[in-house]
This record gives C-alpha cells, sequence and structure tokens, in this order.
C-alpha cells in the first residue's frame, strides 16, 4: 500500500484541498505529519520531519509546504533516498530528513501553478499523488545546487558543550540540537549538569524528578532535552527555539 | 472508493465518536476538512467547504456540523449537487458549497436523535455512511424552502470595491468576499491600492514585499485578500471576521 | 478491517511517529481519538475513551498514551472487553472505557523499550498494530492488582446531588459525573435548579435559552452539563476540571 504524509505550517482549513487533489488521484494513504508547524519555520519543520521519516514504511512519500518563498522562482524538488520520497519547495526543510533516511539524489520539478499562494495544492499535492503512483516522467534534472539550511552545530570544549534550541514540543520540552549521547559520555544519569548556569539534575526520564521540578534526559528523538516534570522547561529556563544552550559539567 | 469527508466545529473528542459511527457502517475513507471552525459559525464553515469541496473526487459526501440550533426542530438535508452529497443541518452551511460544484437538489431526512444535543453523531454520521454505502431509501422530499445564508455580496461603484472579511485564516490572511479577479481588471500586480484608507501594494503573491510589509493578494480561493508577508495582515489592518473592506484605486 | 484509534496528550509531531510505526506493520486503518488531551490528565482522557469506544466497531484496537510515568517501571498493559482492546500504561486510564464495553480481561505486557521517554512510540504502538494482526504470543500473565482511577462518585440526598466536572469541552461545556437520568428523575425538563447557587433553567438542548443565556442539559455522554448557549458554561459560572458542583432542586 502505498502511504503519503502531510506536513504544514497550514493548521486551517487548506490542507484538505490537498488530500482532496491527492485522493482524486490515487488510492494512497495519507497520514499527517504535523500542520501547526510555527508559522514559516523551516527549521522546526526540518527538525520533524527529519525525526519522524525514519519510522515510516519503504515507499513513503512525504510531501512538505512550509513556504514563505511562494509564488517567487524558488524551485519545487522531489528527493528520492534511502526507499522514500520528499516533496517540498527548495528551502533546505527536505533535506536532513532525506540525509537521515539514506543519500539524497535531488530532481527539480518544472511546474506552472494555477494560484501563486497556494502551490500545496497546486504543485505539491498533486506531485506526490503522482509519486505514489509510480509516475516519474514529469521529474526534472537532477541537481546539486539545491538549498541546504545552515544548522547550528554544537561545539564542544573541556567541560561544555554549547549548542541551541531547535523546538519547543508541546510539553515544554526544549529540545536542542546536542546529542544526547554526547552528553552521557561526560557525565551519568544522576549528575548534576549546569545549563546556562542552572542546576539541574539528568536523568534517563522525567518521572525520576519530584513533579514541578526540573529535570535534563534525552528525549525520544536522542537529542539532549530540558524539561520539567509534569511541567514546562522551556517556561522554567526562559528557552525559546533558537536560544543558546551552555552545558557545563564537572565543578559546578 | 467511497469518500466522507468532516467539516465540524467540535475541536475536541466528540469527532471521533462521529467516525466511531462511520466506521461501523462503512469502509468509506474519512478525511477530515477542519474542525477547529469558530463555535457556531456557520458562515465561515460554508465558506470553508465552499473552497475545498471542489477538490474533492466525484462521490464525496461531506458531512458538515456546525449546529447551533442542535436539539430543535431544524430540519436535516442530504444535499446533491454535481456528482458529489453534503449531510448537515439545515442553517445554509451546505449551499454555497452545493452551488460551487453543481446544481442542488435538497433532501429533508427525517430523523429521530437518540441525544437533543449530538446529532453529529446520532444523525448526520449515521446519514453520511448510508449515502456513502448508495442507499437512498431514507431520504424524505426534495424541499425548495430550506435556509440560505444571505451572504453580504461586494457593491462596486467608480474607484471604489466594498466588501467584508470573510475569513481570517491561521497566517493572519484577511480573506474578503471580493473577487480577486474583480480587483485585477482595475488595477495590474505592482501597483499601490488603498484598504481602509491605509495603502498597500497589490502583488500577486506574498514574497514580492519585504518580510513584515502589508500586501494585498489574490489567494488560492480567488478571493481578495489583505496580508502581511510572514506576519499577519489581520493584526496589522485591525481586520477581523464581518469587518467591512473598502478598495480604492486610482488617485490614493 | 481492522481499526486502531491512537488517544494521546502529545498534540505535537509525536503523533506521526506513533502511526509510522504502526503502518509500517499493519494495514489496519488508524482514526485519531484526541491528541489534544490536557497533558498527563489521566482522568480527562479515561472520560473521552470511555464516551468513545462503544461507537467503535468490533475488533478495534484503542491506543492511549498519556503516561507521567513514563520510563519508570510502570506496566504496559493490553485490555480485551467485549470484543475491543485497549492499549496503553498501567495507570488506570484504560479502565473505564473497558468497563463500559464489557468485562475486563487485563494483561501484562512485558517490554524492553528503546527509548525512556517516548513508549507512544517504541512500546504501545508496536504493540497495537501486532493486537491488530492477530498476533497474541507476546501478551503476559493475566493481572487483577492493575492501577484503577479513584474517580469521585456523585452523591445524593434529599433534594440535593453532589458531583463534580470531569471535563471542559470546546464550547466551554462543564461536563460533570452526574448521570443526567439522576436529574432527571427528580425535576423535569423546563424547571429552574440551582447550580453550586446560580439559578439556571434544565432544559434539552442549548437552543431552549436565549444566545448567552447559561443552561443546564443532559449531553450526549448522558452526563449533567452546565452551559451558555453559543457560549462557555465553564466562564459564566466558573466551573473547572475537578470543581465540586452542587444541584439543588425544589425551593430554590
Amino acid at each position: 500500500m502505498a502511504h503519503i504524509t502531510l506536513l504544514t505550517d497550514f493548521d486551517d482549513f487548506y490542507v484538505a484541498a490537498m488530500k482532496g487533489v491527492i485522493l482524486s488521484e490515487t488510492d494512497a494513504r495519507i497520514t499527517d505529519i504535523y500542520h501547526a508547524v510555527p508559522p514559516q519555520n523551516v527549521r522546526a519543520a526540518s527538525f520533524m520531519l527529519a525525526n519522524v521519516a525514519p519510522w515510516f514504511p519503504a515507499g513513503t512519500v512525504h510531501c512538505v509546504v512550509v513556504d514563505p518563498s511562494v509564488g517567487t522562482d524558488r524551485r519545487a524538488l522531489v528527493v528520492e533516498s534511502g526507499d522514500q520520497f520528499f516533496v517540498g519547495p527548495d528551502n533546505g526543510v527536505l533535506i536532513p530528513a532525506a540525509k537521515e533516511v539514506g543519500d539524497p539524489t535531488v530532481y527539480d520539478v518544472p511546474y506552472d501553478a494555477e494560484s501563486n499562494t497556494f502551490h500545496g495544492r497546486d504543485v505539491f499535492a498533486p506531485t506526490a499523488a503522482r509519486i505514489a503512483e509510480g509516475e516519474r516522467s514529469y521529474l526534472g534534472e537532477v541537481i546539486e545546487d539545491y538549498v541546504e539550511l545552515s544548522l547550528p552545530e554544537p561545539s564542544f570544549d573541556e567541560g561544555r558543550v554549547k549548542g541551541e534550541v531547535v523546538y519547543v514540543d508541546r510539553f515544554g520540552n526544549a529540545i536542542t540540537n546536542i546529542d544526547g549521547n554526547d552528553v552521557l559520555e561526560r557525565v551519568s544519569f544522576g549528575s548534576e549538569i549546569a545549563v546556562n548556569g542552572a542546576h539541574i539534575v539528568f536523568e534517563d526520564t522525567y518521572a525520576r524528578v519530584e513533579r514541578g521540578q526540573p529535570v535534563c534526559t534525552i528525549g525520544s528523538h536522542g537529542n539532549f532535552e530540558v524539561s520539567v516534570n509534569q511541567g514546562s522547561g522551556s517556561k522554567a529556563l526562559g528557552l525559546s527555539q533558537g536560544d543558546k544552550v551552555t552545558i557545563s559539567f564537572g565543578d559546578l
């Protein structure tokens, strides 16, 4: 069975127009990844997609519309990687996920859209449907000069790791770009560390601390995150997406 | 494959009861149009449905529950139009969409509901499931005296168009009832116009202006809308659903 | 056709990882019950599930992840009841629904999770998929010492019923744990009653009172609820989840 996923920042009835277009062309099953991506936040969407895509079956076509440059001359892309496909605008949103599941081949997809404001419906949805149906003739050239997100890399020096918050989830968990294993190599669960100067215990799950207490852990995505058990780590530490995070170990 | 769509203002777990009822009676696929319609806002729902329905395949059954008069003697309707069906309360919500896709025939559907407060589950969901299964025997009389929404029509005079905001979407785009082509006949893309006195450029897409700048455009629905590139046109111009909008052209 | 439902407090892209896992193992159809359960609110989720589960077809597998103790030694359960299955943590969330649809048999499900923070993806989703595929070998012992929610029971004395608010829905309806029929035995529709001292009319549906006026009714779940026609009963009477409600009849 063919699968199409949808990831957008629409959070409104517009998603349904895309679904209507897809259902008119294919019996592929449609699964929503998320539609309440912060508006035009390409980084947040790319983080979500990279985390979720590896769990989907072979052949899945991921259709992503977080597209601040809709209607300009930015290209439309189909990326084939591992055994999955990614459809969306050429703004970098697809690439981290495509690298997560394999070695990406990036196709330019020429288009002639009915509207200048809704390529989700007029370009990306029909493209995703055609790929799910096995059609490939409309794919353009393989390109190398596609846009990549310049995602910040964490830096390590003696006793410290510096990174930043890539996403704050519904629970208020402030998820960083720091690999949890890089922290675990330096300090064991149960130890106290300092996050931007605040002393917080590092544990293997939230419920190791009392309700309302801060805790650092390794989230399900493998990243280091700052949380509060049954509360909001983001609020407690004043951490928003893009904020810098410095973790200190050893003599605090 | 049969398709049923759902459009409600429930935004809560109640939608799932409707889905359970439908899945108990048919293998038709269910697609959500939207469930966060502003509570009891029949006009907003009718706007969404009319925009989305044309994109769905032949035979789709649209089930709509925005129903401030649930439990009173208001009628339940099935509307057949083009090659689609519309199921919902007799409050006008179905009619604009039905007219969008064809020439509507409106059936009264007699019912005897288990609850007085949840006809979505007890009347409309089972009706939609039966239509998707091809059953028609329970349809009542064809009626002519169904409720129609008195949607305001825009008015045109020399150098001015007057309309109103029909919906503010997630991005803060203030979508009007003015046909974008009626504006485009009077002024070309790249020109400045006045919206309620504020001078704003009219462009073919949002990204023609700098981030944070206001822009008027023709949305994917074909309607004239007031936006801010990567911001909120609704906030910037103080425009809410129902607000009057006057567009002036020429000597500003 | 096999059916899996999902009920979580994730309200974020995490749900999609669960769906990817499920779709990788089964063609069962997936239906969302609700994902915006108030965070870690086991009671609210148990109320929703008990209300919705009876409407789903035989064989449905309900997968519930509202799980404040994820990563601790709390058990994972599969509950078989009536002709349905319930998968989730051993915190009481599954039991009221299981009792609603039949006589529950509760299985402990041993697990060895990849993550300590996302058993929805690593434990419950794969378990639900296997049940939908008819696999049963991994079920552990039948247990009797599973956790039950200590839900408050309403109390009745002459001229009064005392209960509490179990959920406030999207419309602001304050839904109590008081069976609507217990009220209807004591007073007929159209009568005035007192709710925490405020005099409110008891009607069979919201629209019996003017827009903006408070009204008590029996909701679609059969429970007594406090509402405002096209407004919020919760706000008007200051009622939140867990608040006590005293209904007085007779001489007010």
